[in-house]
């Protein structure tokens, strides 16, 4: 795995100052790199700013709710225990059978307990888990669908299951020790692997990267439940301010009277072509009427597969492309979405797109192969390219959301910049693939000019330059 | 494959006469039976008998609706051309690129042309194989979900798709060399079999019946678009007359004044434990306020796995059940749905509820793993055995059925008799699996009495040993 991320919760501040961690150095990666505060946009403190107008707002309704689309069933989830509870909840955990989390489990704790799933509530009980893997939808009280296209579940293993016994609530023990949450009226059922992996990766072949990290051995039962988080979920990497709740996402979005937001999911450094297709996005919801769209840049933050730039590279690369002026800081707003990578293609993307709607967007931009890789044993794609983008627009629970596809972008030889693709002469265009910009970023090889920022660009070079140096360092064993 | 069912189009009279055709050797099969009308429930007869009446109903609405339950979509397919239009039609098709249907093949174009899958005009365009693949629903215009949960679509292979070139429409021919129908603004995607199987059967194991038999050596390409069938669907086989449509059906129905319909599934032979819940259902309805509920008896008529018994000794030991009254004729209609088996357990049982609502049943009877088999590599079932009624609860489009659960049936080894099971008293019960029902009726071995009336064992029993005189008598092939 490539992540480096410690995972540390911290006990008194949650309104940690950026740069207060960036000197602290006890967040400490392979990279050596110091994640630095993306420019002119550091979310915490403008939110911060803003209290008085949020508290106002609060005070006339308990519902977090945006002005431009309504959370998945109606109300925002929020299951971080009031702070007067605190202390009888850590011990109530304490005497409860316990459940450890993985570095994974953990990222979906994150992801649940903000709301990012609304309306779940916890762990996938059976019922909600059969809906999600045969109709990835739920059905609400009233009739209606949410979208809910992955299982959000948590296994057990045997011994464990034992160990609960008839208890009807246990206590969650984070990656680091620590105790994280409870999860209350709980339902275990069986894990049957191989039908949740095929059902919703399409394929069960090995080398699925999320199968590897957190389903080939994990236990053989599924427990769902009621989920209640002790404390706001920090990892103490330096990043935890990009760490934006939808609650705070929509806050900040009502203080900058957005009237429109798309959302742009990424998990790779941002090159000219992506800042070409959102502000090609911009222009058009303008042209559309919409007199203040904002764009969530909004990188992915939980588990990837060990070739991806790993998150502090991304949020520095992404730094210097606002710092460049490549995307317009004003009408930007950079933060992290906890959610761990599926790789799961079109199953994958709407949870990607019902996840922005929780957090405020209204509009979500969708491009070639969403979530794909390459297929772990045959020499193709994974899914269609263009699958990901029809199964999105057809999505049950996500009508609500609009659907913005890419257009193609690619680099311009005759223009020397990324532009779109015009297929009237293809041949004057490059394809520089993520495998390709990945190699030219280890090889030391500058891709063509306008393909990046360099300053961006360097960073990636850093990047893959610390991982040889690292590597030469490594001692060498006599065979 | 176990199916002996001769596929010849009648040419000319659709209303084929039950009688004649059991005297008409020219449909013969393996087993040496001679399918004979079903005891006092000859379909067609009656319903030639109701002519009059439903006319009379007809002219005042030209959609086929029962009082009970709206066809999906609100308006019954009927995809077959009229008489005066079928030879310009057969001129048409046999101008047009041709498409060679399989069995298989054949058996969906029936199904599809009667209206089984209604609303669903044809083949699956893309657009309707991927929602049915990753939503096991179709959106209507109006927003409204229909139950789809099987892929309905046909495949070519590369040499076939490059004779269609770019034509609009293609003539379909039967696996007799018949020409059949007509497909047309037709749309050729990819078929991507892997992903197919995994999200349908949620494995990729080898050893899937239907996948053996239909997907994996079919074609790369899958072709949709509108089909129009040249003539109604016969087979010719001595049971044309029990494949009634769902507007035959719905016929029925209205004829018999049924205020409840409710549909009992099979592949299998009936033994008493299956009449005793049919029976337990009927008098639960009554006791409900029904005055006449109709059971619609309806064994599967397509494809099924080699050792599943097939279709004309089924249909034999079904007459048995009735005509020695464990099954009240008057109040039973028997008929052969004519769909292919999937073994798709709580996907398929979704399609078996779902084109029973088009054919008027307004209560859906579901047991112990429907549609399942064992798992074909390891030493389990395939499904949970519960799934498949929750799935079928939950399922989206399915909501205006009633789906009633079964009571497990056993053996009562006190009573003699098949009776609920009671845990109270679970050491009095015998349970009896298909598997064990086989092998009495192959070694000649009697089940206990009252397992099944003596009559239908005894066709089981002659089934089997014509299977082995078969046997016996195939030459030696020295080694």
């Amino acid at each position: 795995m490539s992540l480096t991320i410690k995972l540390q919760l911290l006990s008194h501040n949650n309104h940690y100052h950026a740069n207060k961690l960036i000197k602290n150095k006890t967040f400490c990666n392979k990279t050596n790199f110091l994640p630095k505060p993306i420019f002119g946009n550091n979310p915490l403190i403008i939110t911060k700013c803003s209290n008085k107008k949020v508290n106002r707002r609060m005070q006339e309704s308990f519902m977090i709710k945006s002005s431009l689309i309504e959370p998945d069933g109606g109300v925002l989830v929020d299951l971080v225990v009031p702070e007067n509870q605190r202390d009888s909840k850590v011990l109530e955990a304490k005497s409860l059978p316990n459940v450890k989390l993985t570095k994974v489990d953990f990222e979906w704790v994150h992801v649940i307990c903000e709301g990012w799933a609304s309306p779940l509530k916890g762990f996938m009980r059976e019922n909600e888990y059969l809906q999600s893997l045969h109709f990835n939808s739920l059905r609400l009280n009233d009739g209606s669908f949410v979208n809910m296209s992955l299982p959000i579940v948590l296994s057990i293993d045997d011994e464990t299951k034992e160990i609960i016994g008839s208890s009807s609530n246990v206590g969650l023990i984070g990656p680091n020790g620590d105790y994280v949450g409870i999860l209350r009226s709980i339902e275990i059922y069986k894990h049957n692997k191989e039908e949740r992996i095929a059902r919703t990766w399409g394929t069960t072949a090995p080398g699925l990267p999320y199968v590897e990290e957190a389903i080939a051995s994990s236990g053989n039962w599924l427990i769902g439940g009621d989920l209640e988080v002790l404390k706001s979920i920090k990892y103490n990497d330096g990043l935890d301010n990009y760490r934006l709740s939808p609650k705070q996402l929509r806050e900040e979005f009502d203080r900058r009277k957005a009237d429109a937001v798309f959302a742009f999911q990424l998990r790779n450094p941002v090159h000219n072509g992506h800042a070409l297709l959102m502000n090609d996005t911009r222009q058009r919801l303008l042209d559309m009427g919409y007199k203040n769209p904002i764009l969530l840049l909004h990188p992915l933050g939980g588990f990837t597969k060990v070739d991806d730039v790993p998150l502090d590279v991304r949020m520095e690369q992404h730094s210097k492309v606002l710092e460049d002026g490549v995307l317009d800081p004003e009408t930007t707003i950079v933060a992290i979405f906890p959610s761990p990578m599926h790789y799961a293609g079109p199953t994958e993307v709407q949870w990607h797109a019902k996840a922005r709607i929780n957090a405020g967007a209204n509009f979500y931009i969708v491009g070639r192969d969403p979530a794909g890789m390459s297929h772990p044993t045959e020499k193709r794609d994974l899914y269609d390219p263009d699958h990901g983008k029809k199964v999105l627009s057809m999505a049950p629970g996500l009508e609500k959301l609009n659907i913005l596809p890419f257009r193609v972008a690619a680099y311009d030889t005759k223009a020397n910049k990324m532009a779109f693709f015009d297929p009237s002469r293809s041949q004057d265009f490059l394809f520089i693939s993520g495998t390709k910009m990945r190699s030219y970023a280890k090889s030391g090889e500058n891709p063509p000019d306008g393909f990046m920022c360099p300053s961006g660009w360097k960073v990636l070079v850093n990047y893959y330059e610390s991982l040889q140096t690292e590597a030469s360092q490594q001692p060498v064993l006599s065979s």
